[in-house]
């Protein structure tokens, strides 16, 4: 495929974004975020002055980022015209790819990450090699679909479960995919001759939140997964944390479960060990002396199965109690639950809460704890996110 | 005392970092943690226009709060001169306290928090009426050793362990000082006339280190304190996190301890139910059949004492554990520990590091954990540092 002569409109509109100084790339951030807005509010919301704004946006109109907003003749405070401005979405397409063990789901979205196509094909191995070979297909499936928008095509995003370097794209350690020291973003990018930005998956579903969802309107949330993983994104004073050594929001390896429990991770006690998918089918499974699936251990629990209620009863009790520690140590607004295990969150509910209610401190307790079903394809606009997100950060 | 009529250049002072606009504040701030500094550092710092700044530089002049910086007549990058200026530490002189159960600590300081008079004060009860009283003494003491520059005496800045709401001035819950819901700072302010920010003590202490100490060089760090109470302080992407709730940092309340432990404020299996001095003498005591004080405990321990071993082991292992879970959450670039038990950091040492390896995640453990005693004095100075603070957000 001749991918490189067509894409020439993508590399001038990123070029302009990475070239410049600090306040065009934030004056760009406050519009993609906040379409429409008024001049006038872009310097009230970034600290600049009036004219360093004017001065930001015009080139940013001239790539075709940017573009009056038609409608709104609306009157300023002063009396004149407030002037608003707002985000061009296909000015850039991204591509989004949420890997699990069994399977790449892939979506195509504009700057708001607004799905555009969506792809998704199942693995044969969870291998790095069978992965990479996968995620290419979507890719070019994608970029089928996209057709004569692939011009605009500014790169793809990879969303992976574990220890992730953003900076050098690779994946230190997942245990969900048994890899260590994969170099996914180098292997990618060869096979791909596209930018490539590879995340870990909570963070990434905690960038797409932080821009486009509930982070709009608070300061501080977390976003809390369960399910085969249990992870955590964290964004506070109005950044996500990123950790200085790439790692944050590993609310899953806190050792606060029995230390017989031994994790995926090699450590000893880890929440995951005991309120993983794994964890709990490992538990129903040993009690009835067969081997159990997560659905029927849903199933037996709903029945009023013992041992079924009890595996539960104590994942959502070391998750209530993980959620509290988080708490105690951040304080965030409020805690989004999401991740595959929502889908059955009434097992959970009431003893999470308990958990949480007992070991929250002083007003930390007044946090929200909200429950919000993310599909995989919510995951995969996360991996897109992230790469908006690499064009002005 | 008549403080009011006095107190005139002070109440101007500060009303100018009040009433303007955010610029001029983010302006004094940089120059107060980064003097001396060229206007075109302060821009580039800030992301403002060097007409922005030397726009705010200017009242800032005429209040006396910024200076030309005398020496430097090095040439800027374009020939011109870099034109530095300087914070004037004596523009303004704040009072800051630290409150233990037995004792009130204060310091006089400027505006770059260098103490320029010390005062103490035994308590006799730890009651909130004695504490309002020991505070106006030592003020009144600093006062008087002010003189002149009383006249600039911006405020004063308490530190109490605990949950603290800084926006109400009360104390909600404090289980040191065995408070709960203490209007402490509308108390003081109409005892001492002055503006009073109270502050929790470790956030204050993380204040300062944010300003004046080891914030200025990372963009990430952790304090954790070890001895009576066992808190922690914290500071990612350049800010302190404060709490939605105004709740954060509280690591010796993570459930990370054994169930059966009763922690003083209430809950299950707290950190501070196992690692605080009271938990380690409680264990000692026991374990010998009498009363024995805390540095009888160390003695014992240095001398071999078996349950005094046990006792500061078991100690250091839920620090280390709990260090381990902040890491793997936020991920700070170093981990300061202080407190008043880091006298006596060989007994925890190796044991508190063996802990931290065991359940730190993958690249997070990277993370240097490092100790640095920190005196009283040093938590008075956080509170000063505090109200330092209140100026300028
Ligand atoms: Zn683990
Ligand atoms: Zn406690």
């Amino acid at each position: 495929m001749e991918t490189s002569p067509t894409r020439e409109v993508a590399s001038e509109r990123t070029a302009l974004l990475r070239s410049t100084a600090s306040a065009p790339r934030v004056v760009f951030t406050t519009i993609l975020t906040r379409s429409p807005i008024s001049r006038i509010d872009v310097a009230r919301h970034t600290g600049l002055s009036q004219a360093a704004v004017t001065k930001a946006v015009s080139p940013l109109m001239v790539a075709g980022l940017v573009a009056d907003y038609p409608q709104a003749r609306q009157q300023g405070r002063a009396g004149r015209p407030a002037s608003p401005v707002t985000v061009v979405p296909e000015a850039l397409v991204v591509i989004g790819v949420k890997v699990n063990t069994d399977e790449v789901i892939a979506v195509a979205t504009d700057l708001r990450t607004e799905v555009l196509h969506r792809a998704r094909l199942s693995l044969t191995s969870p291998a790095p090699e069978a992965v990479v070979e996968a995620i290419a297909a979507v890719c070019d499936s994608l970029k089928g679909a996209l057709g004569s928008a692939t011009e605009v095509l500014a790169g793809v995003g990879v969303a992976v479960s574990g220890d992730v370097d953003t900076d050098t794209g690779v994946v230190r350690e997942s245990a969900l995919m048994r890899w260590t020291g994969v170099d996914l973003g180098a292997r990618l990018h060869r096979r791909l001759d596209l930018p490539v930005v590879i995340e870990n998956d909570v963070r990434a579903l905690t960038f797409a939140e932080h821009w486009f969802g509930v982070g709009v309107g608070t300061q501080s949330f977390a976003i809390v997964t369960i399910g085969r993983g249990i992870g955590s994104g964290l964004h506070v004073n109005a950044e996500v944390i990123e950790g200085a050594y790439g790692v944050a929001g590993e609310i899953g390896h806190l050792p606060l479960g029995p230390p017989q429990r031994l994790c995926s991770c090699g450590r000893r006690g880890c929440v995951e060990a005991v309120a993983g998918t794994a964890a709990i089918v490992a538990a129903v499974s040993a009690a009835h002396g067969r081997a159990i699936t997560i659905e029927e251990a849903v199933t037996l629990a709903h029945d009023g199965d013992p041992a079924a209620n009890a595996a539960f009863g104590e994942a959502a009790t070391v998750i209530g109690t993980a959620i509290a520690s988080l708490v105690n140590l951040i304080g965030p607004e409020l805690v989004i639950i999401g991740g595959e295990a929502v889908r059955n969150f009434d097992l959970f509910d009431a003893q999470l809460r308990a958990a949480f209610a007992a070991h929250a401190f002083g007003a930390a307790a007044e946090c929200r704890i909200v429950v919000r079903p993310h599909s995989f394809e919510d995951w995969a606009r996360g991996a897109a996110a992230g790469v908006i997100r690499s064009l002005v950060a």
